[in-house]
């Protein structure tokens, strides 16, 4: 978010003369200064889909401005999705599609402290969340941090934003090429991030296979080889895309844009075979597992702890924290999380086709062909 | 388990001279005539999984006869995983693998109660199970019925079973043909079970695509059409699994046991791709989707429902309904069962390429090739 | 094919009182008392994919009458893709779509011997065609039978078709029927074709890795268990397919639609998939084994016996002769035959989608969510 | 192989006083001056592959010295799948597997022009190659250049080399890294060469799917995104590995081994999947086409150019010849050389799990499950 609104704001003003880049660089002197979070924050809820943000019946489902004020604006509107956005600092709000001129009141980009005056934040359920809310320490599944994500709809309900705090009010062809480079640097990201997940999956489920006795079966080490193979492409994408980014205008780089479509669409398929194979691996007591609270129980406790004792000596409460563990970050709220996240797959399938450059690759064809 | 009982008591009476398809057929037609529910329990607790059942460091990490008395025998040992036994009336105990004659004591089939004096049902925890007992009626996904599946360890605790009730009592040799009837059995009812659950995976998919008003987009339909496939397939893989079936000596009818594992094998990858797609297509709501009881909060509850009402005119409690219902049949919980249930799938592929006849297949080629 | 006709024919007379089963009836019989072989025929040429038949900028896109005569008719036109078509006695000609009004004269079905007047076959080539003229036995892959397939342009250059073998005139209205029909007898029998050459497939990997001495790897074990899975799905399709079929109003049976396009669009991902192990199995030999005459040529001849013999024994011929084999029956000519043969994949997932009751799947997803 | 010699020649140096590195420079400065083709050569022809080259019943299964004299070695044995090395001016050979003690006449490295006396080049059978041989230019598929690939059996009979131009003889301690150098930058530069065939074969496609008419349906624009998506997935791998290469002692740098072997790794799957999809869209007259000499005779030649004409006025030449590029790109002969050049998959398998560092991974999953 910050490096999309960095270079576009350059570009704005060099194209328009407008006064955005100087602001956001103050905004960002003080984020760094003082170490802050910033939630970068563009999905709308876009209300009916089929139609354009100024010919939706209800005109606030996308973020907009409402009033200008000599001081600053009034927003109104509502993000959905937002990741981390409840325990960041401050948010960066930008349009989610390219705009037309009808639609110029919704090319909107500013910050805001979180918990602005009139801002709305509704944090989204997850699985298994009630867990966190019990006595013990081992259900929850990751007792030392959160769940990955934790997501909010943003609800701006006649927000004021100061004018020094707003990198974008109406520029319209300026938002399309926005949304381009929030999504890139972000689908860029997913490559990275979602290759240390896989890592903890893939490390879990191997610790597990040690402990049911399983570890050296050759099948069990080729599907652990494969989980290594997929989060190594993954991997490997998002280094490339880095790899061959280009420096902007403003002499920020930017990541390669087809690279970046090519990261995020590996992730949506990818963390889900992942999490496929370490659910084969670990095996049915992923499900089927009793509460730590009947572990500790009188009767059935010493029972429980006789009947599902670990291999190897391990005691019984490793086996439940790491199932616990592989249970919650295999659950479909990351995996939601993995396909959703900086994009539908469609989106970046509408991108990858977009730069595909097939008229290229048909000459290429024809050349070899003769036809040409 | 009733069937894989009623063949293999059966073949052992002839075989052994033995009583047991008498004593089956009692307890069958008790069972028939009070309509009770038996749940075929397979599955030992297993320990170190490189050892039989008789060289593991505790002898109870497999059911097995402790005592044998004039009128009965004492069993003690635990099952795992036992799908809907808690709900059932009555169990149907059996050995889980092919034992020779060191396992004799582990060769033991029995029926009995679910809460016959020393049982032990511990009930598992479930994805999301939590909100089953919160106030609200939406969010724990399913409002009429239960969880799909909802398993138990069952620990037998020196339990009593009269002779009448005891269907196998060291015949190790007829072990593993029990085994194998049971799993074949088991296996050739999941193409039909989970393409029933496949059908409502799609159905709640397709009415979220029309709520969010993308329906008709061409990729939409193309993943729905995906989803039908594998659904069907599954259901075809049932169908040739018991359209080929062959009377046993007993009468019964037995699967085709190549299709039966053929039909499990594509549900541990189907299920989990339907589950994806159906991830795919309804949208990120899924994993950050608010609590209901917040959208009854005075303050944030109109905004919550301007914000995420849904197209068309549908009234966004049907919204969340569809939210959580599928959120609930994607997760974790029911793709694991689909993974393990009847047989993990590594279970498959060893009787896959048992019953392959390479020779045969190979002889095929020698003689195409000439060299026969 | 003749099924297809068979039951339309009778369904017309019913509906239209024409006279066409009768002549049909009377086809069949010599059919059968001369043991002839019958190419349904069915794909024509096309033209512009956009256009129906009548609106073609060339009429003869799709095969027409010309002109209807007391005796008989005069058609035109052309079909594509013809497999089997010359080794065939007569061949059985239909419309390859649903027709309107305006494509009247389109709606044709007759029988003739497949060298009638003015009837051109024109074969089309194959892989590694040419070795079939060579002097050697080995590099043809084959030698005791023809290449899987064998496909023609069938060209009927105003072709005279007496009245007792037309068995479809003008009825446009059933020209779809008849469509479905064929294409979903056709669809069924590719999961018991294609389990056959899979299972060839197999053998022959499975005798390269044991003359290659690789047999007991576990990879190659895992890789020939999933061959037999594929191949044993595409089988269940089929069975499934023609279990679940239905009477028609002939008294000829009709295959379970929606699972002839199961089992087709299976059949073009798997055959694929089988070639893809068997070549990752049997090792780069298939792409670089010598001509059999260099086996034979006095200099290196016996250099090349010395470097590529075989382990265990087994004369290096017989490991040319698999390799061979193996080259052709996963070469693009069977695998192409796999995907386009009775229906590109595109067709088959328009039909799903059609018999996919995505109405009644939602009505399920309501109930269970509380939403009806 | 030059990188692979290079570094390693300069490490056997350092650790073992030889004088390797010298020789290789020397002939390294030849091959630039002069600008000269080297082919690396390394895969032995192996013999039973479950004994290691001293233990083979034919000792001459694997490249060895057979005789050391003042002036050179004399050295027997064949390698296998010489990729390019008949149109190459030198070949450097090295061993195919790591070496013990015993095997240490196996450990030999050496450069030789390619018809140095003694050696046989002995060229594998393509795909089709009977068809350059014919009089036409349209159907051997590639009328300007070679087919992709072209391989030979290389034979070494007592062949002669001065010591200048070896450059290992002996270290068996040494060849181990020399094949992994080798295959790690062979691997590497297969996400470069095969996304450049992809990028032909997506192109064919389209162009096709342009003269058939059906280049704007749906289902055609999701099948290029999906072939332009795994090309450049493969492409992405490339990058990545050669983007995190390091320095060796010897200067050079030294691609990343494990992404070498994951760009490899996916080759060997998106290759086909990539040619499936071509076969898919591009339709059956990829393996029904008439030859094109048939288009020329007098009688049936006006007759095919009629019916099949292509859509929008194109030639029915360019059809002819784009349909002919892909039969021969997309056919068994370059899948097989993306199959198995620069290490068969299970080979690339052992690498990746190999490096694949899981006790750390299990450390980080122990670590947030609290139990370490």
């Amino acid at each position: 978010g910050m490096n999309a609104v960095f270079t576009v704001s350059y570009e704005m003003d060099q194209a328009l003369g407008t006064d955005y880049h100087r602001r956001f660089l103050k905004f960002l002197r003080r984020v760094q200064d003082e170490d802050l979070m910033v939630a970068g924050s563009m999905t709308d809820v876009k209300g009916d889909r089929g139609l354009s943000p100024s010919r939706q019946a209800d005109p606030d489902m996308y973020v907009r401005v409402v009033e200008k004020r000599p001081e600053g604006i009034i927003v109104r509107g509502a993000k959905a999705h937002q990741t981390g956005i409840v325990n960041s600092h401050e948010m960066l709000i930008m349009p989610t599609i390219a705009l037309d001129e009808a639609d110029r009141d919704y090319a909107v980009a500013f910050a805001l402290p979180v918990d602005a005056p009139g801002v709305y934040q509704v944090f989204g359920r997850q699985n298994n969340d009630g867990r966190k809310l019990e006595a013990g320490q081992i259900d929850c599944g990751n007792p030392r941090y959160g769940q990955v994500g934790g997501e909010a709809v943003t609800i701006l309900e006649n927000v004021f934003v100061p004018w020094e705090r707003v990198f974008m009010c109406g520029e319209h062809q300026f938002a399309g090429l926005l949304v381009e480079r929030f999504a890139s640097y972000h689908r860029q990201n997913y490559g990275g991030c979602k290759t240390g997940i896989c890592d903890v999956v893939t490390g879990c489920t191997s610790a597990l296979c040690k402990i049911h006795g399983v570890a050296k079966a050759s099948h069990v080490r080729d599907k652990l080889t494969e989980m290594i193979h997929l989060a190594e492409t993954l991997y490997c994408c998002s280094i490339a895309c880095s790899s061959e980014g280009q420096p902007t205008a403003s002499g920020a780089y930017f990541v390669d844009p087809m690279m970046a479509n090519i990261t995020k669409q590996n992730v949506t398929r990818y963390a889900y075979e992942v999490a496929r194979l370490a659910h084969d691996l670990a095996g049915g007591l992923l499900a089927t597992l009793p509460a730590e609270a009947d572990f500790e129980e009188p009767t059935v406790g010493p029972l429980l702890k006789k009947y599902l004792k670990a291999a190897g000596g391990v005691p019984v409460e490793h086996r439940l924290r790491l199932v616990r563990l592989l249970e919650g970050i295999t659950s479909a709220t990351p995996l939601l999380e993995s396909m959703h996240g900086a994009g539908s797959p469609q989106a970046q399938r509408v991108m990858i086709l977009r730069q595909g450059q097939l008229e290229h690759k048909e000459k290429l064809a024809r050349h070899l062909a003769g036809v040409d």
